[in-house]
């Protein structure tokens, strides 16, 4: 379903594409580039009334004009969903893990389906307008940190869950089958089963509902071929507890009804009316930002809203780029180590213990030691190359999955940080919109007021990250180094271990 | 100067090539396929005296036929020898250092020069003629020891020298340059200079004298383009001293008169004649038999011979294969671990730190730690990055050096067995000879006494070999894992330090 919210403040809108009326129907043709007046906002199913220069009055499609100015817009993000009766091949993506490919699919959470309209400062100024008509369910509540600046609120404990379990399923008499995961969240201790379109599910009501000031991060890649195999499905299930986790420890998400709902199982008949109940949750998008109160917080000036985001804006894209450096590296040296590195080491092994053979056969007396020596010294090398092989998914592996983490969800951080930007430029404009009476002096109050929220929870967003990008680092790079120790300490060993069976004469 | 010995058996010689004779000088015209009585072979200068089957007689050069057989030809290795004013050129052949180019100069070092006239049969058969004739200076021992059978006697006291202290020497006012390095044997103490060209004098009169029996492994490769420029002179140097010490632990090689001559030196005077003396030595190539004795050693019966020669041929080319095998995968690995891969940790390293300084910039408290710590690691990695590119000049360069050196020692063996198997066929030849009348049953028991010589002399060489192998490989090895133990080592330590820098919150 799609849902449009509209909320007049001026009548002009211009006309962005042909539109030729259907005789009958009470509609009115236009033509691009032609301004016209909306009359009626409220006609609903797309269609709005409007009137042309010439005087005529009738029904244009909504999606065929753009208000001028004044006039606020909102694009729900839309999605089609055939309720529980989703087709299987709907997750039909064309697509294939590994680090080498993935790097194509950018996070971009919001670039799927109309995501630009959201950027759009109208949508934006609705909260203005819109704040305390919403029926708010939660509010989300951003407080003073002495050190850092703004936080979310953060709960005493610490929600997390366990990915886990994951079994074969079928339905339609065993026609179609499926991967069903057990998720065990630690408040409850009670596991609930889900398919990876139940997931899929989640990310697409919460990317709705916060996508505007919290990025969320996309789900693993959808991929049909070999989603049956093992290896594909332990990957498939690490990296949705990856997003799990991440999900759970944010304050904002882990608290809302349709997170909670996932976690939790009664009946079906519960489960369904939850889902209904968040797919038509009218607190989405910008909207979120009503349910946002910075306690206590002194409205912010223009200029220090305007730095913050820049600022923001800044590091992800920096951190974007390295990130996406080290993705790379890693991939190479990745393909290194599993590839040519190994062979090579195989092929010393092989060297060594085919000299040793040689030796054998000289019919020389007081050869056993050294061609015992040397052929443990070949075992000894391809037992190396083996290490090498093996050690990517042990170190390296970490490496990239989290640094894949981030890559996605920094992709999310420029429709975010977009959102704010483009309230910024509106507020800029208050004043004249006010010398021009299309809005009053307290609309422009309120303006400034909602741009402060805004930065402040981009700013306790931010420090969400920050903090956990310290954590996830300090724990990726310390796990990362003590595999590394341990196997170059192995290597070690093993060839100490060889070098004790050579003479000395 | 080449020197050529003949020695009547029979009188029968097939010709080889046309020769038209010049009128009024005693010459004799033949022609290719024509057989020709020898009439005297004592004429020198290159030609014999011969009568046709028209009873005609006359000169005929001596390399435009071959004797069918019983007839005793030697070509002594020639070299063309300016004596002292050899001219720097000389030297000038294209050639450049490292693995990967010199893995085309086989060693084969008796393929310079004719070296395939030696393995004629008849060469070889000489000695049964002259043995008593030479001039013995020296007689090499061959005994049998219990655990390995045939050996040469090996002197008390071990002889050694230290090539050291390269100079750069010039002559003819400044005109010609060249380097002069120092030779310490362990027995004077007292170093005398040599510049390469007096190296290769010693390996081409070692060559000449021993290149039957003992394979002299080749120099280091000549070459003219930047061999002023210090790595240049010291892997020289390098081998150079590789080279004597082989030498000097070979108890045939050190004992002689040549080899001592370049060891020592009194005088200008001293040493022109002694270098005279050993140009015009005559006890050379496959001469040398003569003067070996295997002492108190029962003759060997012609299997036995025949099964020695093969098993030490099998040998010698598996090993052959097996050395060059790992020649190919050492200089791999040698250029994969001086290019791609610290190019790769380097990349890693600063991946880690380009990520660190993103991080700064996050205006985030708190953020120090994790900076500091990446940076930390990052800088590791590129230590890393330089360990891995020097390692190969501590490990596997040795590794590299003693197979090249192998593979020169045993690219010499081919034509060493080869003088070897010709005897062994002539011998088997022996009853018919006789029954033709053509050599006396003394002459046939003399021929498989020398044939048992020879083969003493190959299984004590071949003995002498496998030794020098087992310690030469144990060695390399060791000096090989060692080296492998603490680079690895190494590495652990660096990336514990940088694994503490990293804090657990």
């Amino acid at each position: 379903m799609c849902f449009t919210y509209a909320c007049l403040v001026s009548t002009q809108a211009q006309v962005l594409y042909d539109f030729a009326a259907e005789p009958g129907n009470n509609e009115l043709s236009i033509r691009e580039g032609e301004t016209i007046t909306i009359t009626n906002q409220n006609i609903g199913g797309g269609w709005i009334e409007a009137k042309n220069s010439r005087g005529e009055v009738g029904l244009v499609p909504e999606d065929y004009i753009e208000v001028s100015n004044g006039y606020i817009y909102i694009y729900i993000y839309c999605m089609y969903i055939q309720d529980d009766e989703w087709d299987e091949e709907w997750d039909d993506v064309k697509s294939s893990g590994g680090y080498a490919e993935s790097e194509a699919g950018e996070g971009g959470a919001i670039n799927r389906g109309g995501a630009h309209d959201w950027t759009y400062i109208q949508e934006v100024l609705i909260t203005i307008s819109f704040l305390y008509d919403v029926d708010v369910y939660t509010v989300y509540t951003v407080f003073q940190s002495g050190e850092v600046g703004p936080v979310w609120a953060y709960p005493d404990y610490q929600l997390d869950c366990v990915v886990a379990d994951p079994k074969k399923g079928s339905k339609l008499y065993g026609l179609k089958s499926y991967i069903e995961y057990q998720v065990t969240p630690t408040t409850t201790n009670k596991p609930v089963n889900h398919r990876y379109k139940h997931f899929d599910w989640l990310y697409e009501r919460l990317l709705e509902k916060f996508g505007s000031a919290i990025p969320i991060p996309c789900l693993p890649d959808k991929q049909v071929a070999g989603r049956f195999e093992d290896e594909f499905i332990k990957m498939r299930m690490e990296r949705l507890q990856g997003w799990m986790t991440r999900m759970c420890r944010h304050p904002v998400i882990s608290s809302s009804e349709v997170f909670q709902l996932f976690l939790s199982y009664k009946d079906e008949k519960d489960w369904k009316m939850g889902k209904r109940k968040a797919e038509k949750d009218e607190t989405v998008g910008v909207m979120v930002f009503s349910t946002i109160e910075p306690e206590g917080l002194p409205d912010l000036d223009l200029i220090e809203v305007e730095q913050k985001c820049d600022q923001f804006n800044r590091f992800t894209r920096a951190m974007d780029d390295g990130v996406k450096d080290l993705l790379t590296i890693g991939n190479e040296h990745w393909k290194r180590c599993t590839g040519p590195l190994p062979k090579e080491y195989q092929r010393i092994g092989k060297a060594f213990q085919n000299l040793s053979s040689v030796f054998t056969s000289s019919g020389y007396e007081g050869e056993a030691a050294l061609t015992d020596a040397l052929t443990a010294a070949g075992k000894t090398y391809e037992e190396i190359a083996q290490m090498v092989a093996e050690q990517p998914k042990k170190d390296l592996h970490f490496l990239m999955e989290t640094n894949n983490e981030y890559k996605g969800l920094l992709g999310c951080f420029p429709d975010t940080v977009g959102v704010h930007k483009a309230a910024i430029e509106k507020v800029k404009e208050a004043d004249k919109l006010v010398a021009a009476g299309k809005i009053t002096p307290s609309d422009k109050t309120t303006m400034s007021k909602r741009a402060s929220t805004m930065s402040y929870s981009l700013q306790a967003e931010m420090n969400h990250f920050h903090s956990n990008r310290i954590y996830d680092y300090n724990r990726v790079m310390q796990q990362y180094l003590e595999q590394q120790v341990k196997f170059y300490e192995m290597i070690a060993d093993k060839l100490r271990h060889a070098h004790s069976q050579f003479t000395t004469m």
